[in-house]
């Protein structure tokens, strides 16, 4: 949010709408800004949103005559979505290394047991023999395949938000656009054209996540009915102990995979649900999307380390 | 299925895997096939798949000596998945055709009305006038998006699947490929490697689905709040008839698109339940998909008819 | 509909707020009509509720002088939610019958089975030994209080809903309550306050649907499990036939099971949006009660029959 | 977990299972016990479930010659599962205070307010004109019908777990039911049968904790549609400020009741997914019930204290 607001007013001085020195000087006060966070949870309380405190406070620690040029022509929503868009990049970052990571376990997986003759099920019943190999494959596919698509999802998703108060940009006169763009050129991230009250982009992000956490979640299914005892088609590391039972070792990481995804697919739907916004905001919806869409993002990357840590502690072993 | 079975027979004639009489003469049974429903619907609570029923029918159809190379080498996931995509190919021309019909709606609707002055509302509170066009605009642009989408999800979804019973082709020798190439020549989709096992591609149909519809809500949303009485800033024809106030006329076609919004993302949430599947093949979980998707798709082709319905009837208001 | 209309009219007659004469006249023809499904249609499409149609059609059937009488004071959802619950009430006749035909299926089982040794299984590993009434106790218990949540269920869910336009009765004058009372009794309904914009009740009912199919899934969770042929410690008839693989005989009723319950409990979430009505009430939410709990009722109801035939089948076999 | 530990020494001293001396000083270190923190995270990532860890600091603090006599024939769930419910007791505690809190508050409302004249809407139309307290009737009567529910659900609810490894009580040979009781006289909880893989009484719960929020949803829904500046039937202290737009007071509390509506009617879903436990104890399915059941819990709660606040704050005005 801070980055948000001294872009905001360097972007701003660029189209001559904020004096020079006072962007400067919001630049400054926002690289070092310490907040009052007790009056931030207040402010938040009472206003179901974090901005009006925030934009309080800066302006206190700017002061005359530079204040009021603080959080100029725009509104809450253009720095809690565009600050969105700020971390998600990172976290976009994250998952592609991560997926990454995974498949090159996977592929290390393949090279040393890939020939280990396995007995493929189909309903729950033995079907006809394949190889590790052949298992291996039907879980990178749709790995792949995730990879293209944050590749074609990063540049649609993270865009900034300005609107101004009611998504117009009536607020910058004629100039809305040059401050828009100059906005998305400092922080990095695509332009667009207002999107707060069109939550398809955030909606599709879950999507994404959720498609993410399902693959996963069948490689976590498939590997803890390949270890049961009766089938001993997979060997997991000991680990998993039981307060009663020593001779136990259960596949933890396996069933956390199969935890995360039926997690994930529920928050999707609630997620979707968030798309009502009623008019020009909705508190009630935007509410419900900062509820959701934290954990689902949280969710997918534990599974994604999750994953590779069950990957690269498994072996295959031949079907009897 | 039946194009299936017979585009099957044709390529696997082609390979040089099935007698060319033989595949003829299963395509002429498919063209003209009538089956035993009842026996179908029996075969259906039996097997938990209706091909082995349908495949019976067809072999006993075709007769010798051909009866045996119906359905060759392929297993019931093959038919039901390739199936499905026949049939998404035309309910994806629906979607794209109706989006364009909403999109042409709206822009009728904001050449003839985008003058008129409105109160734009956040958080359910009045905020500051703007007008029907930018109003309009907020509705349009993530239906150009959808639109963009489809024309992305289309290729990627509409794949053949086919695999043989544990999905590695083993069945066509070393002709699998060459078979699955002329298959989705001859159905004119898209070649894939099996994916009966990796549902990606359906569970992202379904998060596009709940997009349009998430939108589409979001519309319905705005005009019944738009409409009522205290409010007036759009004005519906009058229908919506109540059995005990003759005076009242509700915003029916709006409401019903804030239903189809709330339908399709819940059942978002269960069809990405459906991705665990377990091993090579779930019957719980595709069966789970069959309940879930189809429901998905006409709500959503419902939704998009409706909704051009309620904007071609619309009038805007000018804000008092 | 119709056994609400006719014994609205006589309660009314009661209390002297409609003729004898016209009671009677309106009672014949609810007895006997048929409607015109047509224009019915027509007139749930236009006005998003079928009941102004159904009265019209009603009232012309009835004719001068009686038809003014035809559904006197009352509103459409007084008829829809009264409706619902006098179907629901043969809906929990069935559970009810089918709850103890399942239980009486699996006391069968324990005391052919019962004593059959087997292995225990936690967190997909093997645990100790029990044996075969241990596992049944685990699926016969939850099923016993299901049937006692039934039994206190029926009569608070089971109420009459007749509230007039806004709730209020006021059309009744000072009879509401007579009116209410004497319609509750004629219908074999408990009497209540208006609860047509209060919708715990159905929420609550949903719930029990799902713990009911959730506890079936459970069971064939279960099955499915100790069927795998690596695990044999429950025998399937031979069924569930594969187009590909002659050998194979698939679980297919427990599958369902699973399937049943995932699609319920996602359908319970869709189902508990459904309680936001806005104000006296929701097109919006009262439509998507209507998508979300027929299909919850009838998989429920599938999902005992289904489970009775599964347990039917089945026997137990010792663990190696 | 710690009084769990103590309870059940203790009550196997009363079943002479286990020596008084080991019980008194099992007893005496679970009083006084500081836990290695960072310890029990690694024990949980390691094991995915907390107790063994829990088990092995316990067992090292009491020493011998008692070591061996902590957690004596108990399994982890039977830990995590009764220590839930020992946590619930004063959950459920709170929820009975806040709801009379809440009805009361609407009954002051009710005193002061009830006869103010407003317009009541049907399907967000105008329709007839009633009271306040017609109005807040509506709100206060599934409330009650909540209050009733809780005081009938505890008692089912709140049961201990003692089951051992497999849910037989075979570790306490034929003293399984003697502890069982003991542990819940001295925990101050029903006693019951081994329920560890039967989730129905958790799914049971999470839905009551959706019906409370769906009701204060419901409440939230009307008071931001009334609150609307062209409705202004309701009026709500200054507060909800904006970023932008001082001029504004948005119903930040009536909002985040429908957020939070929303959110655990979603997460429900999510819940009710989770009573598929495989066989007799499922990691996956478990693991879903800890990630979802605690918000839905905070989040009734905080809903419950916060339609308190937003009831005490509120005046209704006469509709004009």
């Amino acid at each position: 949010m801070l980055r948000f607001e001294a872009a905001l007013a360097e972007a701003e001085a660029m189209a001559d709408l904020v004096p020079s020195d006072s962007a400067k000087a919001i630049g400054e006060v926002c690289h070092n800004f310490k907040p009052d966070w007790r009056a931030l949870a207040e402010g938040l309380a009472r206003d179901g949103v974090v901005v009006p405190a925030l934009v309080r406070q800066l302006r206190d620690a700017v002061g005359e005559p530079h204040d009021g040029f603080v959080h100029w022509g725009a509104t809450s929503q253009d720095v809690i979505d565009t600050a969105l868009m700020l971390r998600l990049k990172g976290v976009l970052a994250i998952y592609l290394r991560r997926l990454d990571g995974l498949l090159f376990a996977l592929g290390e997986l393949r090279a040393r047991d890939g020939a280990v003759s396995l007995m493929a099920h189909t309903r729950m019943q033995q079907a006809l023999p394949f190889t590790a190999a052949d298992k291996i494959d039907t879980w990178a596919a749709p790995l792949k395949r995730h990879r293209e698509r944050l590749r074609v999802l990063g540049p649609q998703l993270l865009a900034i938000q300005l609107g101004g108060p009611v998504g117009t940009r009536t607020e910058f006169a004629a100039k809305g656009d040059v401050v828009a763009n100059e906005l998305a050129r400092l922080l990095d991230l695509p332009a667009a054209s207002p999107w707060h009250s069109q939550r398809d982009r955030i909606a599709e992000f879950g999507s994404f996540l959720s498609l993410v956490s399902g693959t996963l979640g069948k490689i976590g299914q498939d590997v803890a009915l390949m270890a049961q005892n009766e089938v001993g088609s997979i060997c997991l590391p000991s680990g998993g102990g039981s307060s009663a039972m020593a001779h136990k070792s259960n596949p933890v990481a396996a069933e956390i995979l199969v935890t995360l995804a039926r997690f994930n697919a529920g928050l999707l739907g609630t997620l979707h649900q968030a798309q009502l916004h009623e008019n020009e905001r909705s508190g009630a919806a935007w509410t419900l999307e900062w509820m959701v869409l934290p954990q689902m993002a949280i969710a997918t990357a534990a599974g994604l380390e999750k994953a590779r840590e069950l990957i690269v502690s498994a072996s295959f072993v031949a079907s009897r």
